[in-house]
């Protein structure tokens, strides 16, 4: 396997005596002897393909700062015809969800040698077309958009030749390359997780009806308690706000209407923290008389929450990792349209 | 002013019959003329010299999409040798700390077509050296770093030629630029917005004494007070940690040494929160009997709080923005070094 390399062309430098050659001297063969692998996987580790064991791609980046190898960017593009650059579209500033999303594609990218261009088109169409036509000046090898909501968006217009992956807010196209969480598969986990905990006049408190996050956790929760025979604990779903205020507004509402019930399950955790608030000051146990269950797994909420919140965790990271992979994937021409959804966790605390 | 365009040599169009020429076709004179303004200030509305009026700069960019106006980058950047490209580099992830800094750089940056090369280093050594050989490769034109704490950091080492500027952790090398939020400000704001409301018994309650924003916000305190002759209303300033949590053990330990304290200044809005749910279950009115003053400016926990805090905001976009045109200013060879502080701003809610 120890052949000249396959991008470059050019053969191995047959020169082994030095250990450490001048400082960006080195050539991607020798990194590869270094590291004891082959020219093709060094390549590959230092290349668009993401797919290898990390232990492999860590001892080829071992070997490259051993030797101080620099591949130059512009004979890199030159030679391939890429640009090895990203575009990284966010559509609604940075913020709590398009953050992780985010460094889980840089990481992605990252470890492929590709550059990731920020975009923050701040819901903007003006911006956003602005943001690509300068994507396309710079012929981006690929494009990611993410934003905040889990609403379904209209895919990007005038970059069709561009392979490009929406990771969150799935495009409207359903033959474009989607990468969701599973809310399905997190409303699985909270409520199986309170029915084996014995809890059955189960409440579900969550944020606005024209949110889809909102709109699709209610549908899964009714059709799930139906599945085991049960209802809503107050007959119901409580739509309202994404706030602590709401959470509390909320459950004072529902121990005067359905004061028997034993769990709450919130769509995020900042409702789950005022719901939580609310029950200590009106001197509800939690989790002894009633449970609590939210969604996000947003440290700063649930772990200042008293008692610290069970809550589900939406792997967002991974979803921007995902994404990523299929974008490297796509950009190889081996595209796979269509959504795919990364499941989510339980993260079980203190109050369930 | 309608003459060439400075930058390509080339002359006006002449043709003025057309009002939507044929997308992409559209030049740079005729974009000036759109927006009524002369061809330097269409080059320089769309170039890296992010100063003029925004209305101005919107005309121009309102022509640019009117008449589909497409400068090639490739073009720009064989023209200027320049990559029109900045790299920012994130030391330790992209937190609720860096993510405002971030979008005020990428928001001066994108008004001038820059765009922004996004680096996540995570603290790591390695991966900086990466990201850093990786931005010299790519000849990007400058390099913004930020990180989430506002203590010293050392220069990036190996990136000399390239103008860099330190966005809230300032470089330890005074003659680098560096763009801080200026905590003795905020610090000034606080305690006199207490004085003026007659609050004389002033705690402060803080983070690790090993964080300079917890050690510098003291320090201003203390001297702010002894200006009055005060001191603060313990004798001595609380430090611990950046959360609810600590606030509310803080209360419990203050009420108990000086039962008489009338007002809380702290070094973040976590631990004002915890401090106001603290005083509230022991029935201690806010701000009624205690004022309470936070830092940060949070939204999430400014709002959530009962009541909502008055609090200093550390104007972190406005940080970001000053040294993206720093940069601009140091790559267009005007380089002030230094480190540069912006003001804060007193937000004041219910808690005071």
């Amino acid at each position: 396997m120890r052949g000249p390399d396959p991008r470059t062309g050019k053969g191995l430098r047959v020169t082994t005596d030095a250990d450490s050659p001048p400082a960006g001297r080195a050539r991607l063969a020798d990194v590869a002897r270094l590291a004891g692998v082959s020219v093709g996987t060094a390549s590959k580790a230092l290349s668009g393909n993401g797919r290898m064991r990390p232990e492999t791609r860590q001892r080829v980046l071992d070997a490259v700062e051993t030797l101080g190898f620099r591949p130059n960017h512009h004979a890199r593009t030159l030679h391939t015809g890429r640009s090895w650059t990203v575009g990284l579209v966010t559509t609604d500033g940075i913020g709590r969800f398009s953050t992780p999303v985010l460094l889980g594609a840089e990481d992605a990218l990252g470890e492929g040698r590709i550059s990731v261009l920020l975009c923050d088109t701040r819901g903007d169409a003006i911006r956003e077309q602005h943001h690509l036509r300068n994507l396309m000046d710079r012929r981006v090898d690929g494009i990611i958009v993410t934003g905040r909501r889990t609403d379904p968006r209209s895919p990007l217009r005038g970059v069709e030749p561009i392979p490009t992956v929406y990771a969150l807010s799935p495009s409207t196209d359903p033959e474009d390359m989607s990468v969701v969480s599973d809310d399905g598969n997190g409303v699985t986990l909270a409520i199986e997780h309170l029915l084996a905990t014995g809890r059955t006049r189960i409440a579900h408190i969550t944020g606005p009806a024209h949110h889809a996050a909102a709109r699709d956790r209610a549908r899964f929760t009714v059709e799930l308690l139906a599945a085991s025979g049960l209802e809503p604990a107050t007959g119901r779903v409580h739509f309202g706000e994404w706030s602590e205020a709401w959470g509390r507004r909320a459950v004072e509402a529902l121990l005067r209407t359905a004061p028997d019930t034993d769990a709450l399950f919130c769509g995020n955790d900042q409702i789950a923290r005022g719901a939580a608030d609310a029950l200590r000051e009106k001197g509800v146990n939690v989790p002894g008389r009633v449970s609590i269950v939210g969604w996000d797994n947003w440290d700063t909420m649930a772990l200042a929450c008293r008692p610290p919140l069970t809550t589900i965790d939406g792997n967002l990271a991974e979803v921007g990792r995902r994404a990523a992979l299929r974008l490297l994937d796509a950009i190889a021409s081996r595209p796979e349209p269509g959504v795919r959804a990364v499941s989510c966790r339980l993260v079980v605390r203190e109050s369930s």
